[in-house]
């Protein structure tokens, strides 16, 4: 078959060749709308000479992808506040993408987002992403990519993180100074770094407080929702009547909880303290108001979208970029949930 | 020079754009004088429906777009999830773009849309949005559209909505039924059709009760958020000491009243009850726990990409599409904070 030309193009389009190649040039001095049209009918006829696929690189698409777990978390939601907020700024449609924990439909979406030369790539990686190829392909396609909260310390690129370690060891040391004998934790899936580390952190926190680590007091969440934290609540106090402390790996999950033991009639803080994770706004609201760790999601989604767009203008002159990774502080929330007295 | 489209057609005859494209498809809802003045029309100027477009409608993109006001809205969120959910089902990606309620991102990112070739598109519309011309682009390169909660009743295409005045009728003839004399609203902006109606049904509740109408107990909200609930609340005891009833916009707006008055010592439902709109889940964790409107936002979620779904297949097989309307049912969950004599 014959190669498809630019007069092709311009007579299936009715325009002269003039505008086709100046669309495909991304000059300014023709409408959104043409450029639109001719690039739709140079993708459809497979219309590609080395060139135009030299144009499209180097031309901006002022468009950046984010693909988060869930769009519907109250943490992911304050971090997406973050990453809009800033890319309007600077004039960037942002994408959204939902991964739903999936390594699976994580890939097709970077795929998807490539195809469509978006000119960044934000991402919190799924709970079952072990393996990063698909990520290479991002950085093999030289499209700057900044990982944030759940990311993979392999991955050749910047980052925004917290310490959730320190974060947990906090939460767990203020509950063993708040009076606490015996201390459970709701954990999140094996696989993701920030569970880990929140465990990690939990545990070292009763073993250098002289207190024993006991397996059976730590239950494993998978989708951590609100009706988990009711789930669990009931397990915790069928298995262990005496437990008198937990923490909890997320806010949501910690007011299921509080929802549970207060219908159950126990006693937040007397009987039983809570300190939770992420410092949801509803932790100020419910009752008794949740101690938690202030997860900073607006201020991780304004730095992620800083890196990267940092990145983008130095790819675009052409300047090496070095890699950053910027850890933010947290810090405990105490309130009535876990304090040693009870107030009110 | 720019080809000829259907938008130049539909401006010399004073018609819509679906009009003439339907014309010229021959549907039967338009009539035989319209169809030849448009042919007619379409011939003198030359009219040539380009090859990309007759190419796109056979090949699928497997994409589809969604645009909503705000991404971090716990109701927009429950939609999010029937829509996702739906669209995995049936192996689409779907791309996420927040308007913030601005006219102006809402056509950037209609264009975005279009050209990134989606096989169909979601909205529901920015507070922002006056004028719908930006949407018959969409309709013009034959992408279906499917509007949900916030539509434009003059936009043909398909919907799916709730009866908001009545749901706000019920809302507020229940506070009355309860003992409320004096019962204030906080409504939200006043352009969105959703925030107009549930006035409305909230003003004929009252008159149709034979209670008067005061307009100094109408407050206007602009972003709906839980800071605005304690704010206005605040307002409202210094406006109105006297106020023994509030419907509420939406049950964030409502959680933020609750936590105010609760703050002040206001009992509620004994001094003033509260009803809420959209029955968020925490309206039945929070203290007293919040009577509101159930709306489907699931539901709603579901239905929209079913809709869509369909008029993406049938515009495949070529087959005409016809709009539908599907209104999904409320309704009313009375808990505490509306309840004539208050439980425990």
């Amino acid at each position: 078959m014959k190669p498809i030309t630019l007069k092709d193009i311009a007579e299936i389009l009715g325009i002269s060749v003039t505008t086709v190649s100046k669309a495909l040039k991304d000059y300014p001095d023709v409408s959104k709308k043409t450029k639109r049209l001719v690039r739709e009918t140079a993708e459809t006829l497979n219309y590609k000479p080395n060139a135009f696929a030299v144009n499209l690189r180097t031309s901006e698409s002022k468009t950046i992808g984010i693909i988060i777990p869930e769009v519907v978390h109250h943490f992911f939601s304050s971090v997406l506040k973050g990453i809009v907020a800033q890319a309007e700024k600077k004039g960037y449609l942002v994408i959204i993408l939902q991964s739903n924990e999936s390594y699976e439909l994580e890939k097709k979406q970077i795929d998807l987002l490539l195809n469509k030369r978006v000119d960044g790539i934000l991402m919190s990686l799924a709970n079952g992403t072990i393996h990063f190829d698909h990520l290479d392909e991002i950085l093999i396609s030289e499209t700057p990519l900044v990982l944030f909260d759940k990311i993979a310390k392999v991955v050749q690129c910047s980052k925004v993180i917290i310490n959730d370690r320190k974060a947990a060891y906090n939460a767990t040391k203020h509950l063993i100074e708040s009076g606490c004998k015996k201390i459970a934790h709701f954990r999140g899936p094996l696989l993701p770094q920030n569970s880990i580390d929140r465990f990690l952190g939990y545990k070292s926190a009763l073993l250098e407080h002289g207190m024993n680590y006991d397996p059976s007091l730590v239950y494993i969440l998978n989708d951590m929702s609100f009706e988990e934290g009711v789930h669990f609540s009931k397990e915790l106090l069928k298995d262990h009547k005496d437990v008198d402390g937990v923490f909890i790996n997320t806010d949501l999950v910690a007011i299921g909880a509080i929802s549970e033991f207060n219908k159950q009639g126990i006693a937040i803080p007397n009987d039983i303290k809570i300190v939770g994770f992420s410092n949801w706004f509803m932790s100020s609201v419910i009752t008794p108001t949740l101690s938690t760790i202030d997860q900073p999601g607006y201020e991780m989604g304004k730095v992620a979208f800083k890196l990267l767009y940092k990145e983008i203008k130095q790819k675009k002159k052409k300047i090496p970029v070095t890699f950053k990774t910027v850890e933010l502080p947290t810090n405990l929330v105490i309130r009535e949930s876990s304090i040693a007295e009870k107030i009110n």
